[in-house]
């Protein structure tokens, strides 16, 4: 079969003839690719950024945002059969250890991650364990669905934890209404009565928000903490999702954040900074947001196939790679870039 | 090897040599059996009364209540490895369910339970899952804890639901100080600061209570739900933990629970027959218990590793098992008794 | 002023001339009734029913659904200001004992109920207390959510609760579509993702349940528990909220209940009555459910403000409660009676 | 009566007299104040640090850690009686407010806190509101408990937090085995069956740590985080209170705590300062704690009168205020100092 594989650092990826994958243990499934998302993570692994985190042995796969069709299936797999479509989840876990065994998969201390650390989904086929696979809803394509797999599973996971917290009346501020933060917008409306609040810098990307659930959009112009704070009567937001984790956003984030309240930290690159004394006499949280679990992935699904989620997506025949990944480098991508069959009569959107 | 089958129902079972078992998938485990509990359900199932609801076709071994030495493991198993000391969960769950991948593995929808509906642990050598042992603490030994394997693991269920309401000041009554509720009340010392009630109607069984952590004892002569209401200035107690589940103990269990209070069923046999206008006036909750999920069992060992939890076992060698089996059914046993190896040098106590 | 006030039990209540209520305490709040609702309960107190449950003293005041305009207030009362709309919670709690202190002050030890044990609000002006009132959104006028204060929030508690652990791709189940059963609906909708399925005996309420929130209805013909099963794979809701309470309800509902899901027990009438046997097998839950907390009113109006909820209530002028009892009692009441004032510009709808 | 006033900051107190309060309110209660923590918040206030804060008038009664017996109560008042002895929770909270109806009174938005924005309990007696007061057991001396109110209801609130995450098997890290610290081990002692380990630099305090209750103990010389993922195989602790706060404590805090873990936040002086990156890829909760709630301190006082509970106190007559505060001052408390009345037989510990 056909496989994008990287051979060296910061050297284009090829598409090389390799042997199709095939079941070597009960719990295997092959999945016939039908959507690999492309992801700036990808980008950053061809960069060589990866190198030492992922330890992986060069050529490899890589595609971390897979979804497809089950094709064949070990002798202990329950939970999907052949001709299933199938999304997966981005680890695959042991099932065995203290973190598996309470369903918070993520912090499994023996698993995969393919196509950054083992073989990925770029690929015609891809081998996968039983315990990955979600199955989808037939109302489902999985090239409109590969790319929620990673990004879009961390985001539900956020807005569901947030979610939990909060009542009709309360106020839930997100920060920053890109790609993500779009993700746990809809989330939220799906999840919860509280009033959404979106700030983010860009009144394009607050435009597009309140088409998808925002009840409320601030621009970040400096003033962002004031306003929501005024939007509150001066007591601030009971949850702050930050989609940023970077620059003034968190500064900002914790000012417009309710006594009591909790700030769940998504975004990443910058520090959180906060006097202990502040952090107790208002008695405030710090939630750390990761990917999702595999049942996040599930209700993902299922909000997916109910319409509530929904995700722009870009098609790119498979044999086109390096336009994806060339034009997600240059910022031409409007959305999620996916690949698709080279065969499958996929309207390119 | 040697092992106790069950040939005909309402025949004793008979001490068969069969193949010793071995590896046939990467999650196997061979565990050599050292400690096999016997239990009244083993005395049902030869009198045939589980023949229609497991559906096992006979003949096979019994013995639900497993633990022992890892001899050896399959190529995918990471928790154990040979020469480790395990007990074993009653079931081998699938790993992929729902209920599997919420950490809630006892709803597990594919799961076996060795001893009921396939091959069990009285026998030398039982091939079980990766899934299903638990390594032990070095200072436990496998026939000592055994027989909390099922039996006690419910119990452990039940009282951690209830601690985790339970707060300091508050009351727990325990109606029932037999062998579930020996455990119960050990766990509940060990997990909550709240005043321990134990209800019983025999007085011997009520000392013994007092011994392993009851704060007060109360004789079940008719009485008992006005005494726990005197003990809570009338108000009655947080939780009430009902290992009896028959006669007239659910409607004194009713009487003594105070409002928003909840009723943790464990025991059976009777029906709950609550009308509803008392249900909702007092906003009761009424909270089923089946066995505990792995990662209870996980939690007992660990309590019974700092020996806060002690199980009293009278040890048989594996060879005896008709006397065990018969000591039970004429009620000689004080507390548990266990199959032990005829080599192991066991001290039979 | 006037009021409504039962004089003898079974004899029509009287319209009073009364003393207008004064301030007496620091936290005390007199409010101008703009919405008392009719209730069914009224019906059952001037019969006589409640007699000996409230040991209230005749001549009295009924009432207990009451909203308006606040007019005076006490000198330690800070939550709300004279001009505020607001709708009161029928218990007036002492802010003192335990539940209290704890939220949940639906049990508090020491609380009045106006209407039922105390002076109610079929009267120009009622005396009650700080903690009792909830300031609305100026959207919203008294009238119209009046006979939301009771009932309305009875149903808001009990699927605030259910939505707790309701996931996106699961299954809640609703039986009865009376006027509980509707506010129920329109919560759900607004607070879970998960699926609503609502159960009833009339096509014709199970029509409104689709215009309100239901993705599915199921006529109870004898059939429902089978046909909920159907529509979950053969394993039942995850939470089954039950407006009910008798008859054939109990049965069908808990038979159409997931391993492991919960039973929201709201109407009344019929016993629970399952054996213990079953409780522990599937490890399933009753949970009761009186009236809501105080903060379950502020959130039910929050819903109320957005609209997400909506009650429809047929008005009657104060002085013609005979009538608004009348047509209640012959079943000629749409949805809910309520007393406004005679020179309020109600349109009577 | 006698009480003890800041005339001038950066002056002694003096002892003046002055009225003795009466009820004003129907919620008053009067308390003969017979034990009055001195606290190194006292020292502050004298020096003025407080002086923008509180915003009190000068001149103003200290003490804030308050208990005695009721010789006085308001008409509402229900929940003591006159000759009750009470510890006094620090906060006069309004009951009205969000927070207060939510059980989180500590959030209150119109509380008053005695002894620092109005007049506190260095007297011979205290006005107080009926929310602040909670009923001491019989067992319990003011004198003895009194101390416990504002720090030790803080590290018993940060404790219980910590306890419901806590599983046995599981372990926590208490950094700073001071006053608050000692408190905070005893109530995990008596909450939690998890392993307990104490860090602090002082082998001195780390003797007394065990004697209360740690499991083990790590002198934190540097390499503290490494002893602690040494103990837990690596992996860290799952929950970590840090009653520190400052320097090297909260470097050394989050590196011993385990992926997906909580640290508690209790003590302050320094900064949460740690890259986002962190957070999100082993997703570490930061949850802040102030003070705890009355409940808390009604659970709190139910520890101390079980011996669960027990605070090394030095009492001083009240007259000598100046050579208590002049010991706090110089260091020469060991435990916590506690002005009794003059004429009360109290030996002097």
């Amino acid at each position: 079969m056909k496989a994008v594989r990287v051979h060296e650092y910061d050297q284009q990826p090829t598409l090389d003839e390799v042997p199709t994958p095939t079941l070597q243990g009960p719990h295997d499934v092959i999945v016939r690719v039908e959507g690999a998302g492309v992801c700036r993570t990808d980008l950053h692994i061809i960069e060589g950024q990866w190198q030492n985190k992922s330890g992986v042995r060069l050529p490899y796969t890589i595609g971390h945002e897979n979804a497809g069709t089950v094709t064949e299936i070990g002798s202990a797999v329950t939970n999907v059969a052949v001709g299933d479509k199938v999304i997966l989840h981005p680890l695959a876990t042991c099932g065995l250890c203290h973190a598996c065994r309470s369903g918070d998969d993520v912090h499994c201390t023996a698993s995969d991650f393919p196509g950054i650390d083992t073989e990925g989904g770029m690929a015609e086929y891809l081998r996968t364990s039983a315990r990955s696979v979600v199955k989808l809803d037939p109302s489902l394509a999985p090239a409109d669905v590969a790319a929620l797999a990673d990004a879009g599973l961390t985001a539900y996971h956020a807005a569901r934890k947030a979610a939990e917290i909060l009542r009709p009346g309360q106020t839930v501020a997100v920060i920053g209404a890109g790609g993500l933060g779009h993700i746990g917008i809809q989330v939220l409306k799906a999840l919860t009565a509280a009033r959404i609040v979106v700030v983010d810098r860009s009144p394009a990307a607050l435009q597009l928000a309140e088409e998808i659930g925002a009840d409320v959009t601030v621009v970040a112009d400096g003033t962002e903490a004031e306003q929501v704070l005024e939007l509150t009567d001066g007591a601030g937001a009971e949850a702050v999702l930050d989609f940023v984790g970077e620059g003034t956003a968190i500064a900002a984030g914790v000012a417009m954040l309710r006594r009591a309240g909790s700030y769940y930290v998504i975004g990443y690159g910058g520090n959180l900074d906060i006097p202990t004394i502040d952090v107790i006499s208002t008695e405030i949280n710090f939630v750390g947001n990761l990917v999702g679990t595999y049942n996040d992935l599930v209700e993902l699904m299922a909000l997916a196939a109910e319409g509530r989620v929904h995700l722009h997506t870009v098609k790119y025949p498979f044999s086109d790679f390096r336009k994806a990944l060339d034009d997600l480098h240059h910022g031409r991508v409007r959305g999620r870039a996916v690949l698709v069959p080279d065969t499958d009569p996929v309207a390119i959107t």
